[in-house]
This record gives C-alpha cells, sequence and structure tokens, in this order.
C-alpha cells in the first residue's frame, strides 16, 4: 500500500478570497481525495505546521511526497530542505507541482536555479503527451487541454529531464517542457507544472490522473537499499 | 575545412512552378551558397544522379551530409542507404532536414517509424530555444518565428533525443520537437524540422545559421577512430 | 497477467554434444521454466519452426519477447524481423541475451552496427549493478559473480542506453556495459550481456532473476496506444 | 583564448613528505604547466588564499575551473560555494577531478550523496574508452592504464551523466563511470575520476590529455547568454 504525504504551503487560500472559494479546504484536499479514492494511503501536511509537517516520522512512512509551494519558499526551514533530500536520495518519490519549481527542494535537488518565464492572463494551455507509453501518461489520449491557465514558458532551467512526459502549447506563443522525470540517488522525481492557485486545475480529471499516475511511478521499487548512501572504504577481496 | 555534402531529392522544383519560383535552382543552392559563404567546401547531390550522387568516393571525402527529401523516399536505393549509414557510424556527421524525418535513413539510424501528424495552411512556426548554450542555438535570441510554415507536430516517434535544441510552436495548436540530436556509432546526427517545400524557409537566416552550426557540431571530431567497428575477439593480455 | 514469448535459435544445443549436456532442453528451457515458476505465461519459439514460431497470431499474444540468437543471425529473414520490429513499436517488450547483440532485429532497433569485443576463455565475470533501486535490479546485492563466463569488452557500438543498469568486470581486464534499457517507440527493450553457450549461465539464480524483473519491467503499460503509428494529416481544429 | 582557473586545495602537499616529493609545487603544477604548454591561458587559485582565491573577478574572467580537493572540503566557504555554482550555471564549464567527488560545489550541482566505494592498495586501473568520438577522448586508444591507483568503485551516486567517456576497470574486481559529462544551466561540467595524491597520476600523459581536451569542450561556446537565469514575466505579445 503507497503511503504518500500531500504537503501545501496553504497560505493564498487563507489569505484570498477567490482562492479559496476554488478551493475551500486548501489545494492539497481534492488531490489528498482523489489519491484515497484511488486506493491509496494519504496524508497531509502543510507550512504552518510544527516542522512544516514533515517530521522525521512522517516522512519515514512516506513513500511519495507531492509538493505545492509559492509565495512562502524562503519559509521552509533549511533542515527540513535537507531532511527532504535525504529520503528522496534514500528512495522516496518526490512530485513537485507547479510553482514548486521555485521551492528549495527543487533547486536543490536539480542543482540549476529552475528559472523559468510565466504569464497569468488565463489563456488556454494544450498538454500534449510526447511519451504515450510512459506509465505517466496511462489513460491520457494525444493531448488535453486546461481552458484557463497560468503560462509558464521555456527556457526553463533543469537539468535535461530523463524522460520528457508533456510539453504544454500557450494560446500566447509559448511551449513549455511540464511533465519532466528525474532520478536522485534511489528516489524518482516528477515535476508537473500546472496548477495555478487561481484557476480550477486540480479539480481537473486529467490532472488528478496524472498526479495518481505519478505517485504509482515514483513510488520506491521493492527491494530499494536503505542507508545506502554512505562514503565507505572497501575490503581488499579478490586482488 | 569542413566537407559538407548537400544533398536533395530536387523532383518538387522541377514538377511545381510556385515551388521553383522560390527555388529556381533547388532548394539546396541557397543551403549550399549559405555554407560556402560560412567558409565551408559544399558539394551538391541529388536523387536523379548515378548512385544518387553519393559515391563512395563523394562520403569518403564528406565531413557532413545534410538531407533534404520527400515524395520519392523510396526510389533512394536501398545499397546507397547502408552505405551513407555505414558512413555516419564512422563518424560523417549527417543533418536531416523537415520531411526527411521519412526518409530510409534516418528512419534505420533511428529503428522507429518516425512517424509524425502536420497539416499545411501556412500557419505561423515559432522556434523556441532549449538549450540556449548548446552549439547548434549559437547566434539566436530566445526564439525565432517562421510567418508560413507547414506543421509538425507531436507524436514524433523517435528515440528520446540526446539533447533537445529547439521545441516548435504552432499556431493551430501543436508543439514539436523539432530540433533533435542523436549520436550513433562516431557519428552525429541533428534532425531539424522546418523546411516545408511552398515556403521560402531556406532563405531565412535564422534557418540558414542554424544549419551552418549544425554541420559545424556535427562534423568528425579529429581522432574519431576509423573502420573501429569490426566485430572481433580480443587476446588475452593480462588474465 | 503478462504473457512471455522465449525464443530461441536452438542449434548449438543440437549440435554440440557438451552444450548439450548444459542445456538438454535447449537455452529456452530454463529461462521458460523460470518465468512459468514466477507466474508468467510463457510461450517458447525457436528459429526451425514455421516462420520461427513468430506468427502474426503468437506475437499478437506476446506481451515480452526474449531473444537468444547467434550462429543463424543471417537464417532470420527479414520479413520476421520486420513483423518483430513493428510489434516492438507498437509496445511488446523485448529482452536481448548476450550473443543476441548482433542479431537482425537488434541492430535495426539501434540503428548502429552493435559490433563488441569478445574473449571466451571462462573467466569470471562480476556484474555490478550502478542502478540499484531500478526494477531490473530488485533483489540482486551490489554485484553479483559468474564464476566461468565469456567476456564481452567495450567499445559496444550502441546508442547511448536510456538507463544503465548493470556493468561488467571481467578478470582479463575489460569492463561492458551489460544491462542496458531502451525505449524504441512505446515498446520498452533490454539487453543482457550473461549467457554464452558453453556454460551453465542460465541455470544462476541471479541470471534468472535479472530476466524475469526484466520481462515485468518491459511488459506494456495498460493504455499503451495501437497503431497509433501512421504518418497522418492533423485537421485543422483551433487556428 | 580559452581562460583556465587550476584550483587546488594545497594542504596534502604541504603536509605529507611523500606526497611533496611526487608534487613539489602542488598537484595543481604539472596540470597548470600542461594547459599552457596547450596555448590556454592559465592561473591558478587554492584554498588558503583569500576568498579561496576565487574573488568574483577570477570567476569572471574564467572559462572553465578545474577542482582538486579532499581532505579540507568542509573549509570551503558556503558563499564561495555558491559564487561558483552561479558562474558554472551563466556558462563557466567546471573540471572535477578525483576526490572533488565528494566536494560541497559537486554536491550541489548534482544535488545527490555523490558516494562511491574506494580502497587504496595502488592497485592497476584500466581506463576504458566508452564513446570513442567524444571531444574528450581525443588522441586516445581504445584504453590506458594506471600502474598504480586508488580504486573509485560503484556505486557512484551521480545523477545519469548525460554522455559516459570513460569506464575504469580495477585490479581488485571493481568498474567505476570515471568520466562523466552534465550540463547545468549553460555550464559544462566533466567529472574525471583518476588522481589520487599519492601516485604520479597528474605527471602522467594520457591524464594531462584528457584534462586539456575536457577544458576545451567545457568552455562556453561563443554566444552563451550571460545573467540569463532571472525568474521573470512575459509580456502577452501574441494571444
Amino acid at each position: 500500500m503507497i503511503q504518500v504525504t500531500v504537503w501545501n504551503e496553504y497560505r493564498h487560500e487563507k489569505t484570498h478570497a477567490t482562492i479559496r472559494q476554488i478551493y475551500p479546504e486548501g489545494m492539497h484536499a481534492p488531490i489528498a481525495q482523489h489519491l484515497r479514492n484511488e486506493g491509496l494511503t494519504v496524508r497531509v501536511a502543510t507550512l504552518d505546521e510544527p516542522e512544516h509537517g514533515l517530521s522525521e516520522a512522517v516522512l519515514a512512512n512516506t513513500d511519495v511526497l507531492t509538493w505545492w509551494g509559492h509565495m512562502a519558499h524562503d519559509e521552509v526551514r533549511d533542515e527540513i530542505v535537507a531532511r527532504v533530500q535525504r529520503r528522496v536520495l534514500e528512495g522516496m518519490g518526490l512530485i513537485v507541482l507547479h510553482s514548486g519549481h521555485y521551492s528549495k527542494i527543487f533547486r536543490r535537488l536539480m542543482g540549476t536555479a529552475c528559472t523559468l518565464r510565466w504569464r497569468a492572463v488565463g489563456e488556454k494551455e494544450r498538454v500534449w503527451v510526447v511519451e504515450p507509453s510512459h506509465p505517466i501518461a496511462a489513460g491520457l489520449g494525444e493531448y488535453f487541454e486546461i481552458p484557463h491557465s497560468e503560462m509558464y514558458g521555456e527556457r526553463f532551467d533543469i537539468p535535461a529531464p530523463e524522460a520528457l512526459v508533456f510539453v504544454s502549447w500557450f494560446q500566447g506563443g509559448e511551449v513549455f517542457r511540464g511533465g519532466c522525470c528525474f532520478q536522485r540517488g534511489h528516489g524518482k522525481i516528477f515535476y508537473f507544472s500546472p496548477g495555478h492557485e487561481t484557476h480550477p486545475i486540480y479539480h481537473q480529471p486529467e490532472i488528478l490522473r496524472v498526479i495518481a499516475n505519478a505517485v504509482r511511478w515514483a513510488a520506491p521499487t521493492a527491494g530499494v537499499p536503505q542507508g545506502g548512501n554512505q562514503e565507505r572504504p572497501t575490503p581488499l577481496e579478490t586482488l
């Protein structure tokens, strides 16, 4: 049984009435509900909880962590970021959503600036499936549309992804590598760009399907070595 | 001094008056002229010449071959395709242009169907630079536009490219991985999608710049082993 | 339920008494038996059957095909090779074993010569796990050993693999990328180098475990599009 | 003219007489001398200089930085590490040598633990060329040997390299991905494993050749955008 922790900064929903209308219980709520409907074990954690809700005990019992943050990236404490990174390297999956591209944890795992260009006019986005047989694309057609979306555009300053699953088209003239897979240590990472807080994107079935697919893909394989990252000497056996 | 052979099917220009107006001396002419202006040594070869202009002697003296074909892919003889493939594996660079995606040589080197979707209504194409520090993107801005282009869209059935330099946006709603790098054997391969015969695309400065950049990138490194591909036994030295 | 077809050239076992002693029912027998023990549905096919045992009907009901060939690569008919390639592009997994590196089907899917160096003195091979969290490495330790093996050494003329799972060390001084993953079209391909016919390698538990892991990894994801490779025009929708 | 800064921790050479015998002027000396012989402009910088010799002015005039560190990784100040990282993302090349695998700068750019196994008994290492046409392998044969080397072995906890140029064989039974290329932001990174301080490895011609090749490969392409990494909004142009 895959154990998921859905992490949300959970600030916009409290401070902006229009966003609260879309996500009255927070953006994490529809994501968590969908994953529960899919039979996964789901816990929610948010920035303003002690340790941001990400204690050692919580992370030790998390197979896959999803991450949404935006206005308060800087408030995430460095020791919690280091803790999450260590767990990813040990095998925990990480799904980074939308503005999470600029979170400390994603930038630390990528090693790059993770910058991009953006425009928030509610234009149409078409998400094209570039690798239709990738498990994260299961059940999708050749593309799906988001009627009103924030534009995220290239150049997206990330290392070349190990698999590029989705490329987005925007009405205003941009493209974006919006579905990217990475492996770091024993952990799988998926970045998925749609999800602006002012649009009901996390209520859209295709988006929820992608997140559920990604969680299953990122869950650690049975037999992942734990604690296998120590620098160490090797005894001489066969010389 | 890099020696380039610019290969063109050279049929559309003979049979379609409108295309002949755009390329009175063939699509190869402006490409060859630009490469000469850049100081490269350029030869032209076309389908209807003996051996399609690609004799053993010509290929032995070619560092980089550019390839444009469309309506007569099937007329390219298999032994010439095998000859070109062997030279690529030995280190000759290959630049595959536009409808060359469906040529025998490209499909043989990729191992896939190399299919795509298309639409020829002359819509606008924006070519986004996804890897701005790649040598093939040298001198370009963040994107450039082709006012009237044939749409090539995903899913493009190729192996994941080793470097993805350009992604195109189309007015009609599609995206395309239009600038893709591959290595096969000792040879570098670049696929570049713009170039429909009914538009003056090979007269556009950015397009010619990309082709020249790609030729320099694909030229074999000094010291490429020749004939290094034989299957062979290894004597026992150190056991 | 994954349906596997275990294909074997099945010549050495008939013509060489020493090999027949190791594999009295053919090299395919222990592989097929192990996969059955693992709960998979297994069929066997061999070169000398009609259509090499790979009729359209057989391939249409095969999720993953394993391939061992050596002395009779040239006897595999081109139309059967094309049929297998088409099925891989549609989503069938392919596990290429040992001397299958030089088979028509592998070379066609790779686009390269697939040459390597070799030495058959029965030296020790150590298979190192380079990506310990890859599903193909599940259940293995940091390395395992083959007491007597044929050496396969670099340079192995393949496209850079999309994932490199194993690298082999040989007592005589060579290294080899012996566990390589590729995607072509919708199909997953795994090349696994151990398996010389004069050693009981396909009786070794680690080898059988890797093959079973690879079969599960290469099985098509639910929802793989069928027949999605046609070149086709796209109607104008949104321009 | 490529401007190189050769950085050395420069501690072992001062504190260990046996190492000083091999490198009386520091390990950086033979590297710097060879690069000067190759016509490059070379500056040396060491840990104990102010700002570790890596002031803003020095880095602004550095095309490629080479890095050797070991016993004092922790003494490298975080703001200097951040400065080097920023310059790499802007386009400066970085060549990380031997025990630099565990430096702050390499780990920060990789996002992983960068651990490995090691053994220092002076065994033989054979460096195999896996990509013979890569510019970093120019002028080498199929392999070269280091008579006495420190063993570095897999699992090496790095992201999958974008190009794998060398794989090392060790007499004691290990393999290692010892020549790895990465791109981060606009900067090229090459990790090269040979170079233990107790052996005269930086006097060996093949090693010096690889370093010079790598410096040329990593030098920024003309036209690399400077300061192009700002997160920024995009005006609406074409919607």
